[in-house]
């Protein structure tokens, strides 16, 4: 089959085959097909649209691109959580732990930050010596020893889909729902799951703004996810504030210290609901607990007694990590920062803090990567500290900027100012999780 | 300006601003956008469409992407004529001199054949030392000498469609009004032409099937020929049955001798016929000739006198090929063929004589490229016997193939047959010119 045939077929509005996806895909993976005649395939199913059938058939020939993980002989419940991607979104180094404390096995395949959202790879590398390179095999050991791994995508897992995000980015094709939904579930299919719980973003920080269509997108990676023999449920929750106290990589993970030593501060309680939320949706899928409730009931325990933390304790001492930062987190944010104070032009409420312009400017200053071939400056950040709906006093200090130098601030506190709205009334509480798709 | 940001527009089915299109069209030439960059904007255009705005800014940024050509100071009116491709379509061969007989300054600049149409350059190099590979300054002096050179693309001639359409025939994308529009006329009014007529071919073995769809591309040439200034017409003209005597390249430029020495052969009459056409609208349109009557005598007498055998001769002789052709044409057919006869399965009329499936045939034998970087001989090609519309018997030689060896006519055979439909009455007369455009 030549690539042009296929192509033309997809630019006419006609659904593709199974046999020409799979002739595409193997093309992809190849490079019998051209990068340009990959792109414009992909433009015209962004514009012609896909069939749910075609939708699952590139998800599984994306799959099959790579290496499934078999884990059959783990005996706990395999699952795990994604998220779609948003600012001082942490919860995976919260919830990874908790999840094997309560008796489930996580192969947690994570991402790098880019643009304004953040990436779990990169929180964990600001742990000194922590190593994410782990093969397939020592994923597998790791996660025998202490119930999970946290580790980045190897070359072996979902190949096509490397090759087509990267393409899809450089050419304004990435928001298009069945290719995200094949996108991210040709990756989580692949750990070998038995059930996985999906947080897909909505609002100002989110990929997708929209709330209606963050639930398509949701009830599209959940009926694939089944699709495939995966229980697979989604929390649409807002990404309109930054979530936390935090944002930047190192404070990040010191924040989820904090939570798992059961020493949550007030500002990342949502950080702590989320995780504890996500994490309870994974324990029913698997039937550890019969309703969330109860799993939140044993989350919580197993943050009090500490298993949670020990767990990520062991998890960091096996992947080459300091596990003393357990023990002293404030280790970890021990660099000496030029600090730029954000102040309240007017008392009032907290009304918004801008997700996006806080994502944004945490980039700049290097926090993040602008474009991927960026490195990351794991200390920098930002301290959100006022939350939404807090009162404040004109001239309080509503949020802390952690740069290298006073300069690298410059360019940034403006916006960053321009992130807070207050006014006079209290604003109407905004609920973290706006949807629940099954 | 991104990419990514002037694609999101068009895939959104925004139209282009004029300084997104310039943008688009320098990075096409000087690399700034990636080759999948431009695929996914092409396909964007394809599908959701250009305005003619949109369509002349193209044009415009693609002509001025290379050198437009200034023949101010050759006094006669400059004119060429355009064909989108046929089988058997030679008339440049004619219509170059003939011209330059009655007083036109020709600066034909052509293309190679590809796929099942036959390109102007390659007859012409069947011609014994003929060079098309001319310099700017080469054209304008072979020009001044004998009214009219044929010669390929220089790379200074619109180098952004070079590229362009090099990626379009690999991604299902040629096959677009406005970007044929931009392809052609940024090539045309390179040439610094006071008018260009169009043939539009129509029918099977044509790029454009549609009769209707044929004359919406004739009708957008001629507005934007005009909307830069240029006296444009076309005509739309039948390519269901091969143009002429022959098919092939040494074979085709053989047939044209033929008509300049004034010994058209009955199955040629075509062939002079749509040449004098064209040539006469070029004549009116430059106010050499009120009327097309009184054009087309003008031209008869031309070539009845030798004063257009005449021209080719002297332009032969310029471009560095073998005159003596002129006075002995037998002299370009002297290779010894294979000759395999094509015969009438049944007594009746000819009804049809596929075009596509003749040229189709002719590319495979090696007369043609199936792709752009194959080499071609010359020599191979067909010999349309039976025309469209003759009573033939039983057993009768309707077509005769001529290839290297035997064996290279076996897989073509059983096909050419096909191409010939035969049945027992009288097809309705088909007329050569469908429309006139303006």
């Amino acid at each position: 089959m030549r690539p042009q045939d296929i192509i033309k077929q997809k630019r006419d509005g006609k659904a593709l085959s199974d046999t020409e996806i799979a002739s595409f895909i193997d093309g992809v993976c190849s490079g019998a097909w051209e990068d340009y005649q990959i792109t414009a395939l992909v433009m015209a199913m962004f514009i012609n649209g896909m069939t749910t059938r075609e939708q699952n058939t590139i998800t599984r020939e994306m799959l099959h691109s790579g290496k499934v993980m078999d884990l059959s002989d783990i005996d706990a419940p395999k699952a795990d959580k994604h998220s779609t991607g948003g600012v001082g979104d942490k919860t995976s180094l919260v919830i990874a732990p908790l999840a094997a404390a309560c008796g489930l096995a996580v192969p947690m395949i994570s991402g790098r930050g880019l643009g304004h959202t953040g990436g779990t790879l990169d929180k964990l590398e600001s742990i000194p010596g922590y190593n994410v390179r782990l093969s397939y095999a020592e994923i597998k050991n790791v996660m025998r020893q202490c119930g999970f791994a946290l580790a980045g995508q190897t070359a072996e897992i979902a190949p096509a889909d490397k090759k087509l995000y990267a393409l899809r980015d450089a050419t304004a094709t990435v928001p298009y729902i069945p290719l995200i939904v094949a996108s991210i579930m040709s990756k989580k299919l692949a750990e070998g799951l038995d059930a996985l719980v999906l947080d897909v973003k909505t609002g100002k920080g989110a990929f997708i703004k929209d709330l209606a269509e963050s639930k398509r997108l949701a009830g599209a990676l959940c009926a694939t996810g089944k699709a495939f023999g995966v229980r697979t449920e989604a929390l649409v929750t807002d990404m309109n504030e930054p979530l936390g106290l935090y944002v930047g990589n190192t404070l990040e993970t010191y924040e989820c210290l904090l939570i798992l030593r059961n020493e949550t501060p007030r500002e990342a309680e949502r950080t702590l609901e989320l995780s504890v939320d996500l994490t309870a949706n994974m324990l029913v899928q698997c039937g550890i607990e019969k309703t969330l409730r109860k799993a939140r009931e044993l989350l919580m325990a197993a943050i009090e007694s500490g298993a949670a933390l020990e767990k990520f304790r062991q998890n960091i001492e096996l992947q080459g990590g300091d596990p003393r930062i357990c023990e002293r987190p404030e280790k970890l944010i021990g660099t000496k920062l030029a600090e730029t104070q954000i102040i309240a032009p007017k008392s009032g409420f907290v009304q918004d803090v801008d997700s996006l312009a806080v994502g944004e400017c945490v980039s700049i200053v290097g926090g993040g990567r602008v474009k991927a071939s960026d490195t990351v400056d794991h200390a920098v950040g930002f301290k959100c500290i006022a939350k939404v709906g807090d009162r404040v006093k004109k001239g309080d200090t509503v949020g802390l900027l952690l740069t290298r130098t006073p300069k690298a601030a410059l360019s940034v506190s403006e916006k960053l100012k321009g992130a807070y709205k207050i006014s006079p009334e209290a604003p109407k509480p905004r609920r973290l999780v706006r949807a629940r798709v099954k």
